[in-house]
């Protein structure tokens, strides 16, 4: 449940108190607070690191900035042209902060809590880096891939080493395992999908794996639909993340095959009522006879009320 | 390829001289001339008569106005409040225009080309008629829907009402075939798909059929991924439409069990070249041994150059 916190009046506070939203994910006594509320809150499971998808590009040397209303903005969006760029300005220190925060919520975290870090898929990531900024159909993103797949491999390659890096260094500053979000997989035609989501993140599994071999991670490239299937053969994470829109039966054979995370809509849960009841129930039905983590399929929305979510844990944990 | 001729500079032509976009729908001679606008230009097999999925939120009763670069605005917006306001303000007779344009297109095509009406489904109809306008997540009416099943129910029902007979029309004036647009399944979970796509889809083709028992259909849930099995198995439709994400070996399964159309991504199209014709190929390759009608996986991008057109026609009628 990324980010959980966001719906949280102690989260709000802090958030004030931060300023930005990039100052808050890059100041390591903050983000580790925020990263505890939930759990404090409700005793989850797991905790995940306080970060964004977007640190890795402001690594990669962009500018980013989050506008309240309209979103994060990166300069200069990357094209054709801007692959030096992004050589000359790139600076890993920047994510640091993140590797102390972990440190420090790994200190203050129970033993048997686990502690999870992540990044953005290099597909995802890199409709942010092209299309300077959110956008609806990524359209940005698709065409510099179709135009140009050596150059787009270029950019995807550096998503990639500078993700390699930066979730190895997650893992040793006490991370249990990371999180890959391919928040916007499903806008790819299945060649696509395969090139530019698939692979890479294979190629990241074993990149950090060849550091830490023991690494584990759970993929989620939401929104795969009938593709997910591909990606649990070929990307060989120890964990998936279902969005919430999935088929059940669909998704009980990618389970076959590997242990599945999440699968709630997060609507539901804003919804309450009897309606997340019978939702709880039919994900606990569908899969907790395999491994598998109850979350929701994709971030909370920021309106939940804090009664639904301790509705859904009590009905879990009486399940 | 729905509404194919936004992007011709002839089309953009009679826009400009019809003054609105309801208006361009609702006037038999012009919305006659822009069906058959790209039928002249390209010789394709079939034409689709040019209207909008929210004209029957407009026989409905809701106000429906579209405002270049906000898009459409429905007002009121429906809420549990509003399904008696709809009773009392629906008129159906806004849609005879729309019969009339079929009419002339019939007349003026070759014999052999196929005519083809169409309406959006009931869910996609509705979360324009809940949220009031486009939205993002389609929330509004994910959350009606949980909140209220048995309300929005009701406003399913009158969709679907309104749809038979619209479709029932569309065949008497002499379409070929009837399309079933349900452009946002993609965003519900899967008894909500099943509850709000499968089902209302799968009555209004009964009842269409309960007065036209040769009524052809195309089912279009775009996004449903791997659900678009379940749509096969339970909606009696004639053909199948694919988006162009879905996974090539799951689509063959599809159409092993019925006819498909459509999946090649229509940002290849805008981009062209190479990746134009290799998309070309791909689908042609996973799809041409059985029933297949070649088409876009979604509406034709504004800016998709016509050489790009021809070229990928050309490549077509070439294979």
């Amino acid at each position: 449940m990324r980010q959980a916190g966001r719906y949280l009046p102690e989260y709000r506070r802090l958030r004030e108190k931060a300023g930005s939203f990039l100052k808050l994910c890059c100041t390591p006594e903050l983000a580790a607070e925020v990263t505890l509320q939930p759990v404090r809150r409700f005793g989850f499971d797991a905790a995940i690191v306080f970060a964004d998808i977007l640190l890795v590009p402001y690594a990669l040397g962009q500018k980013v900035d989050y506008v309240d209303g309209d979103g994060p903005q990166l300069t200069p969006p990357i094209g054709v042209g801007e692959i030096g760029y992004l050589r000359d300005h790139c600076d890993a220190s920047v994510l640091s902060p993140v590797m102390e925060t972990i440190g420090r919520v790994r200190q203050q975290l129970a033993p048997e809590v686990a502690l999870l870090g992540f990044c953005g898929a290099p597909w995802t990531v890199a409709t942010y880096m092209v299309a300077g900024s959110g956008s609806l159909d990524h359209g940005k993103a698709k065409l510099f891939a179709y135009r140009d797949p050596p150059r787009f491999a270029e950019l995807i390659g550096l998503i990639e080493q500078a993700s390699i890096e930066y979730l190895a260094d997650q893992l040793s500053a006490g991370a249990d395992a990371v999180q890959l979000f391919d928040t916007w997989s499903g806008v790819l035609a299945p060649e696509e999908f395969e090139r530019w989501c698939v692979a890479p993140v294979a190629r990241i599994v074993a990149g950090v794996r060849a550091r830490i071999p023991a690494a584990k991670f759970i993929g989620f490239p939401r929104g795969a639909g009938a593709s997910l299937m591909r990606y649990a053969e070929h990307v060989a994470v120890d964990a998936i993340g279902l969005d919430w829109t999935l088929d059940r039966s669909f998704a009980q054979k990618v389970q076959e095959r590997r242990p599945v995370q999440g699968n709630l809509d997060p609507h539901v849960l804003l919804a309450g009522g009897d309606a997340l009841d019978r939702a709880v129930d039919a994900v606990l039905a569908a899969f907790a006879a395999r491994p598998f983590i109850f979350n929701l399929g994709h971030g909370i929305l920021p309106d939940t009320p804090i009664a639904h979510v301790e509705r859904m844990v009590a009905r879990v944990r009486g399940a």
